[in-house]
């Protein structure tokens, strides 16, 4: 796969990333970056993310032959509807949104037929944002999910899948709806256990945190405005999946009330077999 | 501090750390370790946690001046009961158990007069478990709380603290109660929320869990029976602990039900806040 220009809406860890990585891969001739804040593209170009940043979307669309959108959620859609019409011919759009069915329900049959979208979803990324924590390797041997749907283009599909892989990560197609029951249970619901968890601790007990606690809440330092929007979006399926955790946990207190400790000992064994299965 | 015999019961993560650490700053002439499992005590002895390996544990306790129990929570006492009468005069016994009060409670005014002991609890470990894992810099700059009650000797509070400063740790002074209290929020209830999450991932959402989940989850894969044990020890606070954390889950269900946003992007503003404090 050889793209002539790829261009990253939104240079931050993921679309810095997705920069770095496609570079040292010589995935693209030229990497160009949209983005609001000229020191983040700045810092992104010095870090060799992108060759050139624009603060004008245009300038760096009319030549773009593969845009991929690392915004926030609630803005991929919009942005690409307003791009769109900047785009030439054949131009192929895709995100690395954490959320899929509204993105995709908002863009299906609403573009230009003359560029196509795919949806994705690299399963990388951590707390953390700007593309000062940017890694040429992120993706590497994770999963990226890429939405199909009745209406997908098959052409593009391939060549979506192709980028990720290119990039080093392993690809897996789903229906946007099925991404989104999934992530909610693998990535939406454990981000609002591990807020409940941090929300509740007292600055008191601060010291007495330990590496077990400081791990459990580790993503609770993600980005409130970006983790309300996934929220948002993916509501049903959120809500979906915090019924059976709570159901769970109310089953623990249950065994703790009833001093079941068999039962307690045999539920740890298998959560243990679960996380033991996950690897590091 | 210097320590003639040190003697470690349960030559593990923690008890091997604790040998690493007191060879490698001096504050030990002899480290013995006791243990059921041979392989285990002449591997700690071959990784240069402890000097010498023993399965009686009359051996290692004649000479014994200061003596750390590292075993499971439900053994520390018993052990320190059964072990007291092999101790000399003026030994001092510690342990390194995740819960204390009921641990100090088995063990104040029921031994010999001529030894004594101070309960411990350095918040330092992981979810592995073997001599394999020890680190003799497993304690630097973390905490290690060591409870005091009416009761308590002095002279040996002082010696206890001075033990695991000595090893690189911060301490803080504590009540059984209050240490049981404080770590069910910080660390055991957080380990039943981890499982409750493992427990819950069908085997076919494995490959959609990134980082954020690996991390949520990781103390899930501790030892089940090590942590039956810690909740059969700590059942009420942990309930205690419980109970705010499933009302603050009940109360995020009810924003997402009420797509109340704004309080849900203050509700993750506040947990990362806390996150934040904690620090990597």
């Amino acid at each position: 796969m050889q793209i002539g220009t790829l261009t990253i809406v939104g240079v931050g860890l993921i679309g810095g990333s997705i920069g770095l990585a496609a570079k040292q891969r010589g995935l693209a001739k030229n990497v160009f970056g949209i983005g609001r804040n000229p020191e983040s593209l700045e810092r992104a170009r010095t870090l060799g993310a992108i060759d050139a940043g624009f603060l004008e979307a245009e300038l760096a669309l009319c030549d773009a032959e593969f845009i991929v959108f690392c915004t926030p959620v609630d803005q991929i859609a919009e942005q690409a509807l307003s791009f769109a019409p900047h785009c030439p011919a054949g131009a192929l759009l895709t995100d690395a949104g954490s959320t899929k069915a509204k993105i995709v329900a908002a863009l299906e049959g609403k573009l230009p037929a003359r560029i196509s979208y795919v949806g994705s979803h690299p399963l990388a990324g951590s707390e953390k944002r700007g593309p000062q924590f940017a890694d040429a390797n992120l993706f590497q041997d994770r999963w990226t999910v890429v939405t199909q749907t009745p209406a997908t283009n098959q052409e593009s599909l391939k060549k979506v899948c192709g980028f990720w892989q290119a990039l080093g990560s392993k690809v897996r197609l789903l229906s946007p709806q099925e991404h989104d029951r999934a992530l909610a249970v693998t990535s939406h619901a454990p981000h609002l256990v591990a807020a409940a968890l941090a929300a509740g601790l007292p600055a008191e007990l601060f010291d007495l945190a330990a590496t077990g606690l400081r791990d459990t809440t580790r993503i609770a330092a993600g980005d409130p405005a970006l983790w309300t929007a996934i929220c948002e979006h993916n509501r049903d399926a959120l809500l979906e999946a915090l019924a059976p955790f709570a159901e769970r946990l109310e089953h623990l207190r249950a065994l703790l009330v009833n001093r079941d400790w068999n039962s307690l000992c045999a539920f740890l064994t298998q959560a243990k077999k679960v996380r033991d299965a996950l690897g590091n």
